[in-house]
């Protein structure tokens, strides 16, 4: 839990009590390569703490199956409709590598915001972080080609490139295989 | 301000030292028709609460104006990559109506959090329903045709219908106003 605790500290620092309070709600899980952390259509009801491995959120459109992020070690990782609308998502979270997470259970992590404000002020920053995220998310699909957004990735997790397949790399930047060489090989 | 009172009570409820700390830092701004609240690659630092009218969220894309979103009275907006980045937003805000608005400086409100818990959680929770519709906008972006993006326009917000004009609905729509003209024939 040690990676865990001090990528929380960077965000807000918790009391020793608070971080005992939340250590109780945190359980470990492993996912195989390939498998689902959560399939398509389940209600997100964990907040996971990525501590080993990669998994890519992603969706189904008109049959193909498209990346819509990439999630490495040390990272945050919540599917914010579900966890706030308790609706189910239309998104899948799956593995691209055996993969270890720690999951913190969202309804007892809500309760304990009225015991200890400073675990809700963490998650607050932590959340207004991930909107960011996703608004920027959205403008990247909305003012980058695919190979700006390829430069991005380059740029902002070199690793993703080394790591996932081809596929996946494609679906995310939304162009074929065939135009994905087609860019590296201008590098 | 009783609008604005009536508003925020609904999402969490104040003490009256709070809320009067929280007006305190409230000023009302008017928009003139076709006016920018906030022009494109300003750095947002205002929450602005909707009195009156009818705004859109544009952008500029290789010379074409796209209206991301409509937001009518009785609604919260705030470009959240601005107000928790610093950055300049991507994005303007104009008035489609005169408009009046309340505008809550966000540096000072952030501030308040220190002091009053209800203030700091009241704003978790309206951010938390902002970044939720965000996920939407963007799930309505990848999963929905501009058909079925129509109806549900119809559906949740009739009146922009009747209040915006064609040329933002069709490029909201990523559609011409001819295709539009073409959709609304149909019903």
């Amino acid at each position: 839990m040690e990676a865990l605790l001090a990528y929380l500290k960077q965000v807000h620092p918790l009391s020793k009590e608070a971080e005992n309070a939340l250590l109780e709600i945190c359980s470990v899980e492993t996912v195989a390569k390939n498998e689902d952390l959560q399939p398509i259509g389940h209600t997100c009801r964990n907040i996971y703490f990525i501590k080993e491995g990669l998994l890519r959120i992603y969706y189904l459109k008109e049959g193909n199956d498209i990346t819509e992020s990439f999630e490495v070690e040390n990272a945050i990782l919540a599917r914010a409709d579900s966890l706030f609308d308790a609706s189910p998502s239309r998104k899948g979270i799956q593995a691209i590598e055996p993969t270890t997470v720690i999951a913190i259970n969202s309804a007892q992590l809500f309760a304990l915001y009225d015991q200890y404000h400073d675990i809700e002020r963490l998650f607050r920053k932590l959340f207004e972080k991930a909107y960011v995220q996703t608004v920027n998310r959205l403008e990247s699909l909305q003012f980058y080609t695919a190979e700006e957004r390829y430069n991005n990735l380059v740029k902002s997790a070199a690793q993703i490139i080394q790591r996932a397949p081809l596929k996946h790399i494609a679906s995310f930047l939304g162009i074929t295989q065939v135009s994905l060489s087609r860019i590296r090989s201008k590098k």
